[in-house]
């Protein structure tokens, strides 16, 4: 594994998208948004999905130079109309506008349609902390999840994310896909050869399996708490909870008519709405009591969980976000280490459009 | 097991509220915020809870007679000190004003400090569903869940609730304990001494355990997801999430501050807020698209999760809230059956206030 610096990757996929007809800041964007999976340590989302983007828009199905406008608007909301860009950049938009109308009435709303997949939801949600704001995001996603007793993938792994900001201590933040297990997680184990746990996948049949390739025999993915007896319609809920507030709030397509990630799986006859959808929320800490009371609970609350007793052999409990953030400090300093298939990828990219790695 | 009218539990408990200094118009509410949690089949939330409550109140920790006030407000928010008053009353104030505030300016979030349990989370959602609303809602509870990796007990089940409009179908309502499994689950098992499944509680040592009686002995009930592998993660981030908004924005206690459902158990010290806390929103669908568009789109979407392919041996896919819905439908006609136990612990409260059962 090579590893580089993040200020050289983001170059390279700045260059990448500006030519594909991005214009420059969206490029800068786009490219700080996968990077900073990468950073972040969440190395499926990151500069390995450079080249899913690029098929979509060679198919025709992303616009590298949307004109994006808002559709629908009250005090408090805003309905965007993604014209087919980049979720990586309208997620961004989309964030800094719930910002806004925060800022005049103490809480904002976006929903927004007709986009596409917008990397980790972290890094939207997170732009509200420096507002001293919670911030909130969530995106439908191509179908990979069946409820619960079903054998039908009907829900993407649907993520949701809130960025609790803090003083003392860096911001918590809560980003899960309601899967029991993201598609990344498989991938893991299929390069390494293991079988997965149980109660991350079923076979196309609704079977028990830890086949890290059962997606590829028609099985689904497993909602989280994996089944009935633990839970797996409180995940299946949430997927959909995620589903109605990104896509039919918006406009969006929603369960199975979700488009695709993968350039070569056709899109859906019939499809209900327009593009994939997300729904962010920002909300100021000081629109519910004194700025100076809330940062020293939160504070407290931090001191507290970090300080709750560990199960033996570890040794504290974790607070969300942290390992992301750590790994961010870390990743900052000695560079992001890239898997030599995403790699060859990336170079191979560079050699189709002509430009240096 | 006998059963009886919705009505006359409703009457008796009305009573009884009465007795204890309520007001006539919140005893009411009280009342049917109770009998609503068996009609849709959530006993263990129901009548049942009735003398815990009454319990509280003579020892003096809920007060029947609440001068709740408005104590933080904006455009989109309110921030309500609840005086100690019952969340069973407060949580339908709260979402009124959340509602109203929707009417304004297109969404409503309000925050609650100083309450007391609120019976079940989507009883005070659904309030939303009838002005074209979607209802949001969250309460912190007694600490008895551990985050991953932890012996101790910091989060309680914490649910969230979201009540999601339609027009050719009932609404959704996802409505969900932030646990593997809620507290009402073990109870039923230890009624038919039977073991509970693997991932619901452990040990006081963080040991696997399927002893319904598990919490007796200073064990913990498991996130959302079970363990780490299945996620365990992501049902304590939810827990945080819900803990954090309805206690550090509004002012009340969290993670083991958390004041006890049961009165014998005492107040922790140095206790940081008011109370225990809920948070509640309610949103316009209108806000983000017209009306029609709305419900023929989330009808659509019902109906297509309807039709998904269930797992074999099963009828067909069960949208999150059906369930309780069907519940209140029969029971409405057909009454409420009263454990044994239930029934007992009522009659004597009535005897002991010299009201008719």
């Amino acid at each position: 594994m090579n590893i580089y610096k993040a200020e050289k990757l983001r170059e390279f996929l700045q260059d990448v998208f500006v030519h594909c007809g991005m214009q420059q800041a969206d490029a800068m964007t786009a490219s700080n948004v996968l990077v900073a999976a990468d950073l972040r340590g969440i190395d499926s989302h990151g500069v390995a999905r450079l080249s899913g983007y690029i098929r979509l828009w060679e198919s025709g199905r992303v616009n590298m130079k949307p004109k994006w406008k808002v559709v629908y608007e009250t005090t408090s909301t805003v309905t965007i109309d993604a014209d087919q860009g980049l979720g990586l950049t309208l997620g961004q938009e989309a964030m800094k506008l719930a910002i806004k109308k925060a800022k005049d009435c103490g809480t904002g709303w976006v929903a927004v349609k007709n986009s596409n997949h917008f990397g980790i939801a972290a890094c939207h949600s997170m732009l509200a902390l420096e507002h001293d704001m919670i911030g909130i995001s969530m995106t439908n996603a191509s179908p990979l999840v069946a409820p619960t007793h079903s054998i039908e993938r009907m829900l993407g792994t649907n993520p949701m994310c809130f960025a609790i900001p803090a003083k003392k201590y860096n911001a918590i933040v809560v980003d899960l896909a309601t899967a029991a297990a993201a598609n990344g997680k498989l991938e893991i184990a299929q390069r390494e050869g293991k079988p997965i746990p149980h109660g991350w996948v079923q076979t196309k049949d609704g079977q028990p399996s830890t086949n890290p390739h059962e997606l590829k025999n028609e099985g689904s993915l497993l909602p989280l708490g994996s089944d009935r007896d633990h839970g797996s319609h409180k995940g299946y809920g949430l997927g959909a909870v995620v589903d109605i507030f990104s896509a039919i709030l918006s406009g969006a397509n929603y369960g199975p008519w979700v488009p695709p990630f993968v350039s070569f799986l056709p899109v859906l006859p019939d499809s209900p709405g327009a593009g994939i959808g997300h729904f962010f929320g920002a909300m100021r800490v000081d629109a519910f009591r004194p700025i100076a009371d809330y940062y020293e609970n939160i504070d407290r609350w931090i001191e507290r969980f970090k300080a709750a007793k560990p199960e033996p052999g570890f040794e504290r409990v974790i607070i969300p976000g942290e390992p992301e953030s750590e790994m961010e400090t870390e990743r900052l300093v000695t560079g992001i280490p890239l898997n030599e298939l995403v790699e060859k990828d990336l170079i191979s990219l560079g050699e189709k459009f002509g430009i240096a790695w």
